[in-house]
C-alpha cells in the first residue's frame, strides 16, 4: 500500500465520518513574533502582555487567525488535497483562548456531501474542530470545498446540502475572549478612542494602506501553519496549470485584510466568529492588498456590559484602493476585489 | 470624524507636547530568533544566555538595534506619516537591559518646529523615549524629520531648533550594561581577542562582507517592528512616486552593517548610544549592502574598569565594497555611500 | 595585524589541532517557529509538546537538523570561509536531544590533510562537535572541504586521508532519543500507520510534493544558523563569479528534502546518524525541490524494542519530480539530482 498521502477524492467521504487529522502544533511565542512580522499587526490585547493582563487576560492571547491558520492546516491533508476549490466558510466560532504554549488538534466531522451534475467533481461539507489535548475546543468552523472524483463513474457517497448559519448568533459569541476591565483599557495605548458606540451600521472605512506580497512571504507564513496545499510552493507544477503560478493560500489575505483594517478598527481586538467568507479572485505575488470596510450590525452580547459587537464585513482588493469602498459592477463583484468576509467582531463598550 | 489615521502634518505639533504612541509591545525569544535571521548578527552576548550568563547578564539581552526598531516603529504614525525626509538623529542612549518578555512602549516630547522657507514643509524634532510599563527608560533619542502642511497657508506652529549635543558624553554611557566579569569573557568564544586597548583612533576597518537585500526581508523586518511608513510596504504606489519602487527602512540599513561590523568589532557587544546618523542615499531590494568602520575615539568610562567605550563611524555603502573606505568625493558623499553613523560602543578592557 | 577574520587556508592547518568556534548560541522556540515556517516540517515529535510528552520526552526537542545547522554553522568561519567545495560528511551522529533553552556551541578537530596535485588547493578533514556548555556533546560529524592555498609554493601541512565509516554502526544509534513509550505513540495524530515492519529493503518511496525557494528564504534560514559562507549572501560577487549568482546553502537542501519526505516516511521522527552525503548539483532560488527515499536497511537497536533504525538513502532533485527514482544516467548522477544523502533514522517498533 502506498505510504505517501494520495488526499481523498469525493467518493471517499462518508457522511457523519470524523477524520482526526495530523499534525499536533504547540503555539509558541515564537509563531506569535512570526506572525506579527508577516502582516504588522498592531492590536495592542495580542501585542503585549502588559496590556492583556490589565484588562483580565492571564497574558497576551495568540491572534486568532493564526489559532485559524494552525487549525485550518492541519485539514487540508484529509480534505482538500484534491480540492479544485475552496468555496466557503460559515459558523465559524472562537470558542477558547489561546496562549503559547498551547498545543493544537483538529478534527473534521463529513456534514454534507453533494455531487456536482458533471459527475466529475462534487461538494464536500466539514465542520472542522480545533481542540487543546484536555478536549477543550478553541475553534469550530464550517468550510465546503469542491473535490475531484477519482472515478466519474463512482456513485456519489452520499446527497445532502446541510442548512448553515448566514449568521452567528450573537448569543453564541464571546466563549474565547474572558471578562475584560473595559476601564483599564487603555485607549491612547490602542492608537484610537473609537469604542462600540461609536461605529454606527452602514458605516463605510476604507483602511488607507497597502501592502505587497511576496512569494517568500506567503510561503513562509503556509508553512508556519503547516498547510500543504500544492498550489501554494510548487512553482514547476503550477507553472503548468491553468493559473500559470504559485496562488497565495486564502488565509495569508484575511490576515492581511485585517492587519490593514487595524487602521479604523483599532479596538476590535477579537474576532469571535466568522458569519462567511468568499475569496472572489486568487491573490499573486507582488500584487498590493488594500481594504475596507463595512460596518454591518452592532450588538450587545448577552449579560456583558464590557465588550460588544460590531458585525463587519471586511473586503479586500489588489492593486486598487479603496477610498470608493468597491465592491459590484452590477451583480458581480468587480475584478479587483479578492476577498468579502464577513464576521463579528468584539470591542470594549 | 474619520477612523483612521491621516497622521499630522507640520502645522499639528506644538513645542512642549508629549504624545503617548501606540502599540505596546511585549519583545520576545520569537523577536530575537527574528533579528538573527534577518541580519545574522553574531554577538555573542545577545545570541546565547550562557555567555550573558557568566559575565553577569540574568540572561541574553535583547540586541540594542531590535529595542531601536520597536521603539522607534510605535512613532511613526503620529510623527512621521506624512514625512518627506528623516533628517537625522542625535543625543541617543540606550538606558536599561531589555530582556524577552519586557513590554516597551514609546513617548515622544516635540522639542522643536522650523518651517522651511517654501512654507510647503517643516522640520519637526522630537524625543522620543522607549519605556517598560513600570515606567523605566530603556532609550532616549532625538530625531528630526521633514513633515508636510496640510495648509500651505497655515502659520508656523512654532519656531525652534533645539540645540542638540554632537556627541553623547562618555559620563552618560552605560547605563544599560551591568557591570561585567571582564575575566568570563571568552574572546575564543566570542571569536577575537581585540579588545578596548586594541583599537586606535583613526583606525580604519572593512567589514569584508556583502549582504544582498530582498523586499520580503526588509518588508518582514520592518513590520517585526510594527513600523508603519508606507514608502516600505506599497509597491503599487510606490511604482507611481518619484522613487519608483519600495524604499528600505533605514533602520534594516543600520542593522545590517551593524551585523556585518562583527567581522573586525566581535567584542564591541553593546550599543551604549547613538551621536548621530544619516541615511545618505536610499536602499532597494537587490542591493548588497557593504560596511567600514572608523575609530574616531576610545574612552574610559568613569567608574568603570570593566568595559570602555569606543566611539565608531558606521559607514555603509550599497554594490561597492569597502577595502577603501570610501566615504565623500569632494563635500559630497560618494553615491554609493547609504549610511553615515555615529556611534559609541562598549568593548572589554 | 587585521581585525577581520580572513579565513583559513590550506597551509594553516595542522594534524590533531582543535579549534574552538565562536559564537555560542541559545537556541529557542523562536528558532524553532522560523524552522518550521522555512521547511513545513509535520513531525509530530517535534511539532507538539504535548505529543513529545506522552512518549517520554519533557518537551518536544528542536528538529534534529536545526541542531546540525546551528552546530555546523559556527565552522565556517575557522574552515571553510575560502572553500572551493563542500566535499562530504560523514560518521555524524545525534548524541543528545536538544531543547529550547540550550545553549550550543561547537569545537573541530582537524583529522586529515590532504594536498591537491595542482598544489593549488588541498582537502582538510575535521571530526566537528556539538556540545551544551556542560560539555555534554550533542552532535558529532566528520566533513572535508576543498580549501584553497594562500601560496601554492607552501608546504602541505600534512598528509593524511582518514579512515571514516561508511555507515554508522546500529550500536551507535539512539543515544538523543529517550526511552519511548510506543503504546503511547498516537499514530493517527502522526499522519501515517507505517512503523518499523512497515517498510521493506529496497522500497523506493516518492514524496510527491515540491517547494519552490526564493532568494530571501535560504538566506533567511542561514543567517538563522549564523552561517557565514559568502556564496549564500553576496549577490555583487556572485555576478561575478563562475557560478554567476547566490549559491544556496546544502543545508537547506537537506532540510527541504526531509520535510517533504514526510509524506511517506511520517514515523520516522528522528534522524540518529549520518552515514554520508554529496551536494551533487547547486540548488539556486527559483528552482523547486522534490525528493524521494530508498530504505537501504532496517535494524534492530540493540537493547531497545521502542524504536527500530531505518537506513534511508534521501535523493533530491530540482524541477524534476520524483515518481520515477532518478538517481544515476550511467555513472554520472542525472542532471536534476542536488542531494544524495545516507542516513538513519529512528521509528516506533
Amino acid at each position: 500500500m502506498a505510504k505517501t498521502n494520495p488526499g481523498r477524492f469525493f467518493e471517499d467521504f462518508r457522511l457523519g465520518e470524523v477524520i482526526h487529522h495530523a499534525t499536533p502544533r504547540t503555539v509558541t511565542a515564537g509563531d506569535a513574533a512570526l506572525y506579527t512580522a508577516l502582516y504588522g499587526s498592531r492590536f495592542p490585547v495580542q501585542s503585549s502582555d502588559a496590556f492583556a493582563r490589565a484588562i483580565g487576560y492571564p497574558s497576551a492571547p495568540l491572534d486568532d487567525l493564526l489559532v485559524f491558520h494552525v487549525v485550518f492546516g492541519k485539514t487540508v491533508p484529509d480534505i482538500s488535497l484534491n480540492a479544485v476549490a475552496n468555496l466557503g466558510y460559515a459558523e465559524c466560532r472562537f470558542l477558547k483562548v489561546v496562549h503559547p504554549g498551547d498545543t493544537l488538534n483538529t478534527t473534521s466531522e463529513v456534514i454534507g456531501l453533494k455531487e456536482n451534475s458533471s459527475r466529475k467533481t462534487g461538494v464536500v461539507y466539514v465542520r472542522s474542530t480545533g481542540y487543546k489535548p484536555d478536549g477543550s475546543k478553541v475553534l469550530e468552523y464550517v468550510r465546503w470545498v469542491m473535490v475531484n472524483k477519482r472515478d466519474e463513474a463512482a456513485p456519489a457517497p452520499g446527497d445532502l446540502v446541510p442548512t448553515l448559519q448566514s449568521v452567528v448568533d450573537v448569543s453564541a459569541l464571546g466563549a474565547a475572549c474572558p471578562p475584560i476591565d473595559s476601564t483599564a483599557y487603555d485607549f491612547g495605548l490602542a492608537g484610537s478612542r473609537d469604542r462600540f458606540a461609536d461605529y454606527e451600521p452602514g458605516e463605510k472605512i476604507d483602511h488607507v494602506d497597502g501592502m505587497t506580497v511576496e512569494e517568500a512571504e506567503h510561503q513562509i507564513a503556509t508553512r508556519l501553519y503547516q498547510n500543504t496545499a500544492r498550489v501554494h510552493f510548487n512553482e514547476f507544477a503550477q507553472a503548468k496549470s491553468r493559473i500559470g503560478r504559485r496562488l497565495i493560500y486564502g488565509g495569508h489575505v484575511i490576515s492581511l485584510a485585517r492587519s490593514l483594517s487595524f487602521n479604523g478598527l483599532a479596538n476590535a481586538f477579537h474576532i469571535a466568529a466568522i458569519n462567511g467568507g468568499r475569496h472572489v479572485n486568487p491573490l499573486f505575488a507582488g500584487d498590493t492588498v488594500f481594504a475596507w470596510s463595512e460596518v454591518i450590525d452592532r450588538a450587545e452580547l448577552p449579560g456583558r456590559t464590557d465588550v460588544g459587537a460590531l458585525r463587519l464585513r471586511l473586503v479586500a482588493t489588489k492593486d486598487r484602493p479603496c477610498a470608493d469602498h468597491p465592491l459590484r459592477t452590477g451583480k458581480d463583484y468587480e475584478p479587483a476585489v479578492i476577498l468579502d468576509l464577513d464576521y463579528w467582531a468584539l470591542i470594549p463598550r
